[in-house]
């Protein structure tokens, strides 16, 4: 009857690099700047994943905490923390690893995998304490 | 005509333990793990309440942020800060206090009060850092 | 196809009073409390910009987050940042300097301004950590 | 035997302006930038004022937290909060309020205040979020 | 030959209540106020814990931080979290668990099991985000 | 007379790794886990930096934070910040890039540069929100 949205904070440590293999290094340097530097550069980056759904009346949660903390952890942080965006992580392989691009991807690892009657509501991710992208599914 | 969304956050600590008393202690302790330890465990909560409409041309207001706070303290806070909420809370008295259940409380607790043209809008519950629930009415 | 929404955080520190010129000082000081004091007072306001569009394939931005963050600089920051908001800005010259106020003045000079396709999605003005105000141009 | 530190955070919002009286506007532009703009500015300043001292068994406290915040709240916040610090604080009268010079106002206001056997250990004065100052009274 | 400083935060949840019991109910609460409540409440308690030593040349480490989690986690979090501190924890048993009084607990169980040559240098225990205390061993 | 200490945040997002050059990969996996990943991981670095020394009366600064701020981007985050720790900075060639060495290269590269009377009398470099370093000279 009252649908009431949870969300937990999650985090990973990453290196990437903002760079178009079509592109020169000139032309990459021109459009990303020092994102696109040679050697990477990294983000301690906060991923919020918010779950919508009907708390349940035995046991008042909409969805264990707990399941989603483990269901991130296994989702996205296996493969995103501590690793390299562009060169370890498949599901970005053909994808410059963005934050816009980065959310895109963990929306289709984890939507799938939310226990219903929860639906995945909203992802958030900081790139940057001043930088954050943020989907809906829409 | 230009409605705009003012939020105050407010916050109170108090005790709680999440128990389904239709179930066994091993039950319990199987499904919410160390927060159905008996004596109790607590929380800093942080109540984001954010209160919609058009400002008021005379004032500049949507609703007066002090009219707004004292609104909270007598209604939700009087109620709810340095007190058990298993224990200590009438309106939680049947209720397993997650913070979903918590949530809705408070909204029941303010809708009704706040001063029109401004209407409750969104309720933001942040039990930890990382853990946090929304309700906006629906 | 996919929306995203990209948000910088910016910031200004500003000076205001809340003071209506068709009030007596009594009137002003009954209804905005210290916050009409004569000489002024201030904050360090912080605004929250936040686009939405489909990230471009070629660049896997919704928006530069660089071109974003400079012309909030040229169209809001170096009109506000370390002025008086009662006496030294043109668009606020009528208008009592609510957060309220402040966050319409802001979304006009910034809407038009975008690059397409983005759009200009939300603004959230913190006044102070505990209130805030948001606009979505609704 | 053993001294703790308490710590408790208080805030206060202020306008300023950084102006030396026997320098020119010029000059006074050419050393504090848009700090010295004649209508003035202002922040959300923290301050965090640390008393240091043995807990007293009877009640665990160096000091009780509420008494010190009462005592920041009338020895210093109601001189500072929502005022204009060049024209309404009289320790400040002949100073340019930096954040140096506040703090050191801000120690010989509080210092004398503190109940024995606890004493002023440090003062910590937030401008911004990225700009502090700390006293320890040597 | 330069001693650098690690701090890693960690973080409980408890339940506990200020109470003399050599007092009255009535002389409890003029001495702690709402903290005295007999059903308890509650906090997110923070814990930095600082080491201090020479970093290791073959590491770059004072102390590997996954080994003081681990340690931190052993030695103070298993008793604390989720716990009641009035009637869970045994070293706090005769003790009112005010922060002063945890945090020079925290120092007794942590001290003598930081791995040579690191050496406890600080800990850091916040109650809530404005009230802390400090200790250093002195 | 009386000193004071001015502390700046500053930030850099790099890229690193853990690795003794002298150990097998097995070794450096043991020692450093998921930190020695050949392809780098990154964060988001705050540095505070602080100032100590007395006012000057004439502009009752110890020291310019725009100075200061300047001094850090040209000597410490042109040569940090979106680049590789490991790689692209010579500072830190020949040795692992944990916290505990990056602070100590950055006291090198700031403390001749601090305009008397003024000394750099501490640094913090935080690497995660829960992880830090702390260096003041001795």
């Amino acid at each position: 009857m009252a649908e009431v949205i949870v969300t937990r904070r999650t985090h990973f440590n990453a290196a990437h690099r903002l760079f178009n293999p079509r592109w020169s290094e000139e032309e990459n340097r021109r459009v990303f700047g020092p994102c696109a530097n040679p050697n990477f550069h990294g983000h301690n980056y906060n991923l919020d994943v918010s779950v919508v759904g009907e708390p349940d009346p035995a046991t008042g949660y909409v969805v264990d905490i707990k399941t989603l903390k483990d269901l991130v952890e296994t989702r996205v942080l296996a493969k995103f923390d501590h690793k390299n965006l562009n060169l370890d992580v498949p599901e970005l392989a053909n994808v410059i690893p963005t934050a816009e691009h980065i959310v895109l991807v963990c929306w289709r690892l984890l939507a799938p995998a939310i226990p219903p009657p929860g639906r995945l509501h909203r992802l958030v991710l900081w790139e940057t304490e001043r930088n954050l992208v943020e989907y809906t599914g829409g």
